[in-house]
């Protein structure tokens, strides 16, 4: 019962193997998520010896910052965000490969500089190696970014004649249709698509990787993964934090754009694809991007049909202090309609899924942090147990806990010991900790290496982009319209408004209490 | 999530009505079974309160024994095996309702009398009560009391008119088809099958109960449930025991009519059989004997092509002490060719299950004492994961632990945490003693009080006893004919001959290692 299947698609990589030589060059090195995510993750790639032997990392910003300081700024980094303790000897190893090169995104020499740094540190390394860039800056360098990539010459940079540079993209991928088009068009004008790999960290999630392992690698999931058995599906993404001093940043944003687009819909697609024809990166992206081209057309109203709830967290009681509203936050302007909870009740158009009602939440200031899938089954035909409507049977529901407390339970009926037949849900749970141990990878250090290794699988394709901005730009349209109107407020360190509940109430759902 | 279904068999029942007035009469009120499980049945149902308050005890056997003697060895048994401590008070009410009547099973005039006692009984207690016969006597004896109750007039015992005693008739029912046949004709000529409850105590364990649970009050259990996704399924009742002292009477048994004939083809029955119509006794039974008339003859060769395979202990090793074989245990006559084991494939031809192998096993000085059931689905299709041989995924299997750390487990596939993807089964798991505790009503006191109220969904009915010796008395009498051909050996404390194995891998199938 210890049979391992490695995944096809890293078939080439072993430990043995290890990636081809690299430079990744991290654009924003001055920035919070390269100290909190970035270097953390290549540490520990170094610690699981699964950097290249050859590697060098050159952190790209507008400070001017001297190659010491910033090796310097690492290492606090490393103490302060590392989910393993530094190692003295992999350091003094790693931090010699690190420089820094200062420069303006919008200037065409410091891309020239950068690409005569980069030939030194082939010529230093005697070889050849692929550049990867980590564009990690604010979205509105972006654009700017990858044209200068491309001007330069840099985006064409091969190795053995072959390839090309690679181009991660953190997120937010745009910030509508529109702008997610042209992005995708300035990105297509200087890299060919395979060499692009858009980042949503959901999906370097154990648990998230996890779900086509659940759903593929059994046989007893996928007979009942449709329409028939299921009755209903809830994914839920809850933060308990509030804005804090994001607020000015936040509010040009607000829980559509920035949790429901990406991670949201990310989830619903693995959880809502069909099989692909195999783990290929491009055959599972064909699936994901299917289901979101699935979805049938939302009710934007604004009344009792509407598919959409919107809403505000008001003062409330987060584990038993007073956390002030949004409104009170730092940095929130007065006329504010920035929603930090979204709600939506949609449908999949297709042989799978027609009829089952898919419901998506996300907010801020919740009763607590956590991620979910619950795929909730119908009731059992006849009525053998259920004889008396005061005693339904629970539902089966299968839910995959994404974060925290990682793992996969299903609630099945079972008798109550005793001399009455009484039924109760029981859990049959499995819990990653209890039985891997809690030292699992970061998102970060999976998807760093699948770009090093040019798996894309954990990556965003244009189309889905695409695909996902295009069911979520007319909801924005629709609230810029209405303003104020049809936003509501709840109290801050609730599960959310009572308007979300209607969205079950009318097809006689409730929505689950995470965690139980 | 707390909903709870009354079973609607139990409809009637409650703490607070409770099953009419008894009186309990147990033939073999001397013997082991009655002190080891009967009276702590009887007396733990007091405890909870479901003891009718009009009860009556009577204990019946062929040595003289006063009452006072009766009511303290009933007192000694409490003390050593009942699975709650004694309760005075509850003990002080409940020993002057016990009483002992000595007398022969052969003999008209002891029933005469007892019929007498009984009269007093119900004057004492002003008001008419129901009769329980509880037959725990040898088998031998059976028919002779099952007659003398007829004749004395006993079995037609009403109350207000209606009904007509009760009587629980312990097994071994009968040692081959003929002489059930013969059994179940003496009884019908004494009473209706529905005053009749044939024991398999089996049925009253918590876990078996929980099957008709499990099964038809999830959703999710029943698509699968077929062979369409089902690969095999696997029914072990192992024993860690030796013969012991009983070698005598096990050498007239076996493990064919010992274990395989009842506790084993009743699992069968309840693992494999259609959804009744309703939970009614009649309704479940009528699905659970078409499972065993539906089971394929099975073919007898003792060459490769058998469907059967009979062993017996050699000497071996025991957790860590030497045991001795069956050959040198006490009353084993040196021509012995009697089985310790035996293990089975068959097939039930039906819609649901055709070519579907079940494979059956039970036997002493096995490994470890356990009972489980395991459904082994098919690999999902596809090479998704499994892409090399090497490599295959694990099946999933769903186990239902009977005895002992009873419970459920569900083997699934999930990733292993780490940079490249690999799978591992992982078991999803419930256990009885961690959700609901450990304290769990033993078997007999189910079975006694559901005799007591009429329900006879947990005994066995006369045509399934039939249909289940139809099965085994062609083996028996095959066996009978070779003698010691084809009785193979397995060293004590093993899980088995090697024999047994060659049944499962003709169909690519491996024994389950139980508890994994």
């Amino acid at each position: 019962m210890s049979e391992t299947t490695r995944h096809p698609f890293l078939e080439g990589l072993s430990k043995h193997r290890g990636s081809p030589a690299t430079i990744l060059v991290i654009f924003g090195a001055s920035g919070d998520l390269t100290a909190r995510k970035l270097i953390p993750a290549v540490f520990n790639l170094g610690l699981d010896n699964l950097l290249p032997t050859e590697f060098r990392l050159v952190g790209f910003g507008r400070k001017p910052v001297e190659n010491g300081e910033f090796r310097k700024s690492a290492r606090e980094a490393l103490e302060e965000f590392s989910r393993r303790p530094l190692d003295e000897q992999l350091w003094r190893n790693l931090e010699k490969r690190f420089c820094y090169h200062a420069g303006s995104y919008d200037d065409p020499k410091a891309f020239a500089e950068l690409a005569k740094l980069i030939a030194g540190l082939q010529k230093e390394a005697d070889r050849e190696m692929q550049l990867v860039f980590y564009i990690s800056t604010p979205p509105n360098v972006f654009e700017t970014i990858i044209e200068n990539l491309g001007s330069s010459g840099l985006a064409a940079h091969t190795v053995g004649g072959k390839g090309g540079a690679k181009v991660i993209i953190e997120k937010p991928f745009g910030k509508d249709l529109d702008s997610a088009r042209r992005l995708n068009r300035v990105i297509a004008r200087n890299f060919r698509e395979d060499q692009v790999y858009r980042i949503d960290h959901y999906l370097g999630k154990e648990t998230v990787q996890n779900l086509l392992v659940a759903r593929f690698a059994n046989a007893i999931f996928e007979p009942v993964w449709n329409r028939q058995y299921v009755d209903c599906v809830q994914i839920t993404v809850a933060e308990e934090v509030g804005v804090g001093s994001r607020g000015g940043y936040y509010d040009q944003s607000g829980a559509l754009r920035d949790m429901i687009q990406n991670h949201t819909m990310q989830l619903l697609s693995l959880i809502a694809m069909e099989p692909p024809v195999s783990l290929s990166p491009e055959s599972i992206r064909d699936e994901k991007v299917k289901v979101l081209k699935g979805v049938r057309p939302l009710n934007l109203s604004a009344d009792e049909s509407g598919d959409v709830v919107r809403a505000r967290y008001a003062e409330g009681l987060v584990k038993g202090r007073r956390v002030p509203g949004y409104m009170q936050e730092e940095n929130i302007p007065a006329d504010s309609a920035t929603e930090t909870y979204a709600a939506m009740r949609l449908e999949i158009n297709n042989w799978r899924w027609q009829g089952v009602p898919f419901y998506l939440r996300s907010g801020k200031r919740m009763a607590r942090r956590v991620s979910e899938i619950a795929i909730q089954f119908k009731q059992p035909p006849g009525n053998l147990f259920s004889n008396s409507k005061q005693f339904d049977l629970a539902p089966n529901t299968l839910v995959i806990q994404v974060q925290p407390d990682e793992g996969m339970t299903l609630l099945a009926n079972s008798k109550i010991p005793g001399l009455e037949t009484r039924t109760q849900p029981v859990k049959m749970h499995f819990r990653y900790a209890t039985t891997f141990g809690s030292n699992t990878p970061e998102a970060y250090e999976r998807l760093i290496l699948d770009a090093m290794v040019g798996d894309s699988t954990l990556f965003i394709r244009g189309d889905e982009t695409e695909a996902s901005w295009k069911l979520i730009t007319p909801i924005l349209e629709d609230w810029r319209e209405c303003g104020e109107r049809g936003l509501v407020d709840y109290a801050a360190g609730s599960w959310g408004p009572l308007e979300a509940e209607r969205l079950l109430w009318q097809r006689n759902h409730v929505w689950r209490r995470p965690g139980v």
